[in-house]
């Protein structure tokens, strides 16, 4: 039982991942305004020894609310109330560089990771999209380029704030009235292109140093991001051969970027669609198919392909007309993954979408819990994946089943953790070592040459 | 024992108010990052079933990390953590209009109003000072009069976002698979001077509407912003002439502005040193002045006062050239009640040092619990206060003596409640009514104006 293990990372999402999940009898609409509701779901996530959890976010109201549940409680608040709730378990929220200010975002992140004892972690987003560059006074879409700049930047921003106090600066001299060692205490100075900021940060140095840090984008720009900052790579594959690929693409310019590949971690996203014989599975998947509003659907598949709703015909194929990955500013990897997907199965738009409805491009694994974690097992084995970013279709039933029938699976093959750790980090639950404080003595030299 | 009663607000603060708190022996230097620390706080105050919690804020780091506790928690992020703790108290968070996006801040409030159920309190400020301009890409302070002109704005934006959903937009009705009305979601639409925010926020309206609005500032811009959005108002008056003098003013701004003076609620703050006799807590209060370090003290003085720390002479008066308020562009009303508690007393510099670092310019009732009650009521009853931000010296053990031994004197007075009302939200608790949505049918017309 010590060879190498999975790191199971539960992406949270309402009443599932499946678009229609909401219309199932058993969902409540109202989830997701509802911390009980996510509280369950976290611990059941902590029963199943996950990782962590996750949840995706955008500063944007997605989709029309006339369609399914939108709009919901912001990541980083939500998941503080859930370190309240969970003992072990990584906290992971998605936080745009775009459309935040470093020095307000390093403080959250680091109030989290003290509040949850070392829990916490960042999913970095560069955020597609004129809508969101709409709520932040711009007028379009800042371009794919200028995103990943400035996302570079703020890290750089954020990492001189979290170092800014060293770790043992606190020294609390009652006697001699001296709180802390002014000499490890060090003023960001930071004056970039996209932002300036002066001081030190206001919180002290927190358990893990920083959040463990986590990406999530395919496309070049993303790629070569997570290869110089990633400690977690989420990521939509459809084929084990894509996995693999992505995954050794990954490692390698990881290896290229100076970085340990074992640093980086890669989660495929997988919809576990789970029932007693694989039957009552395909009967399940149908069953949420049947409740998908193709109409509504097209309008989600046109916005990802950049071309008009009227374009698509739901009985045909897609049309040979599509815009290149190049002239796409928004989300790159997700536009290239469904025209990929259409081509090889040769689907209609109808069954394109039904498809994308259980997991927006993500993989689909329907079966039995032995043939999901044969599934899983193979993928992990084959070089295509080092955990996986478990997406329930349905929740919390879809956690719950996976929780209580594929987890005992994984464990008894001894690819699963069958207790924590107790007082780990999420980064030593990732294997992952404690960040150095750039400013520290002993840190290395290319990171003091920085000041 | 229905006659009108008490609001009581806990302002927490690390060790305590007093600035040498953290050296006495019951202190832990490191309490300022222990959500632990908090969470019994929290949990004291919700015995004292006080109204609320309030934590201060400035995105920047004040202070020197050598003199004293220096760095904390986020306030939202805390008290997110906080509301999983308690049941009934509400959670008063600082932010800032000049250095957070509406877009963010208005979710991070509406998701803990969800999340907290309907407790969610919002001290607005602007920001005095350049050291936190500088983290946020500014040379210099903006102007007293632009910052307020900022928060104006940023208030107009957050009003419009937080009405963006009417109340009763989620319809869930699974059978059509039409989960909102669509023709109830308003998007923000707004473009002004300094903001331009298009669409609708991406959380749902939270239980109160939007969170309890507090202010704070006492200058003429503070106070004009009060009357015109205040709900409670925090304010240090050092003698019962001033606060009455400030009640009254400010219930007449509210009512020229067009509202209620019932519908604002003014609490001034109140430093507690309790002793079981009035030696006793003189005793105490002597303690924490032993504590002190003058010389750091005499560095935030001159900061208060624009003026070098060379210009001040611990055993002499202040000097007498000092800048008039016109000439503060940071916080103005602090420093008129600064000068005039120096000047109406004829304190030396180290007497003066003394005094604010008891509760840096907040009035300081030292005695037993009947006197400090005594106090309470007097104020009360005399035009000053609709209640008090209790600001104690010493924490938890402060907090401790005011809940066990203040609270059921006045509770025995019919001053305070005895227990709360479940369910009530944080503006029920303040006698305040849920405010309407600007765009529902049945609005007050002037807010469908503001379209």
């Amino acid at each position: 039982m010590t060879g190498r293990q999975l790191h199971l990372n539960a992406f949270l999402m309402n009443t599932g991942h499946h678009e229609a999940s909401w219309r199932l009898p058993e969902s409540d609409p109202y989830a997701s305004v509802d911390v009980a509701h996510y509280r369950n779901l976290a611990q059941v996530a902590e029963r199943g020894t996950f990782d962590s959890l996750f949840l995706a976010d955008g500063p944007v109201l997605f989709n029309s609310v006339g369609q399914r549940p939108s709009g919901t409680l912001e990541p980083l608040t939500l998941l503080t109330a859930l370190a309240g709730a969970t003992e072990h378990i990584g906290l992971i929220a998605t936080a745009s560089t775009s459309y935040n200010l470093p020095y307000n975002l390093a403080r959250t992140f680091a109030s989290l990771d003290h509040i949850s004892g070392g829990r916490a972690g960042w999913n970095i987003v560069t955020t597609a999209g004129a809508e969101a560059a709409r709520n932040f006074g711009l007028d379009a879409e800042p371009s794919h380029a200028t995103r990943y700049q400035r996302a570079a930047e703020f890290l750089d921003v954020a990492f001189k704030l979290w170092d800014s106090w060293e770790d043992d600066l606190i020294v609390g001299d009652k006697a001699a009235g001296v709180w802390g060692d002014t000499a490890k205490l060090h003023p960001a100075g930071h004056r970039g292109p996209y932002f300036q900021v002066e001081g030190a940060l206001n919180v002290p140095r927190s358990p893990q140093g920083y959040p463990l840090l986590v990406q999530a984008g395919s496309s070049e720009d993303g790629k070569s991001f997570a290869a110089r900052y990633a400690e977690a790579v989420f990521t939509a594959q459809q084929t084990l051969g894509d996995a693999q690929e992505f995954y050794a693409d990954v490692k390698a310019r990881t290896r290229r970027a100076g970085r340990d590949p074992e640093g980086i971690k890669i989660l495929p996203g997988i919809v576990p669609v789970i029932g007693d014989t694989e039957a009552e599975a395909r009967r399940r998947e149908a069953e949420l198919e049947d409740h998908i509003v193709y109409e509504h659907g097209l309008y989600q598949l046109a916005h990802i392909l950049h071309v008009e709703p009227g374009a698509l015909d739901l009985d045909a194929g897609l049309p040979a007309d599509l815009p290149t990955e190049d002239e796409i500013e928004g989300a790159k990897s997700r536009y290239t993954l469904v025209v990929e997907l259409a081509r090889r199965e040769s689907l209609t738009v109808r069954e394109l979408i039904g498809r994308l409805g259980g997991g927006r491009g993500h993989r689909t694994f329907t079966g039995t819990p032995e043939q999901v974690a044969d599934a899983i097992e193979e993928w992990f084995h084959a070089g295509a994946a080092d955990g996986f970013n478990i997406m329930p279709p349905v929740l919390p039933s879809g956690l719950e089943l996976f929780v209580d029938h594929v987890v005992p699976i994984l464990r008894s093959r001894g690819l699963l953790r069958t207790e924590y750790t107790p007082g780990q980090t999420l980064r030593e639950r990732y294997g992952l070592p404690r960040p150095d404080n750039q400013y520290a003595a002993g840190a290395p030299a290319y990171a003091l040459a920085a000041l």
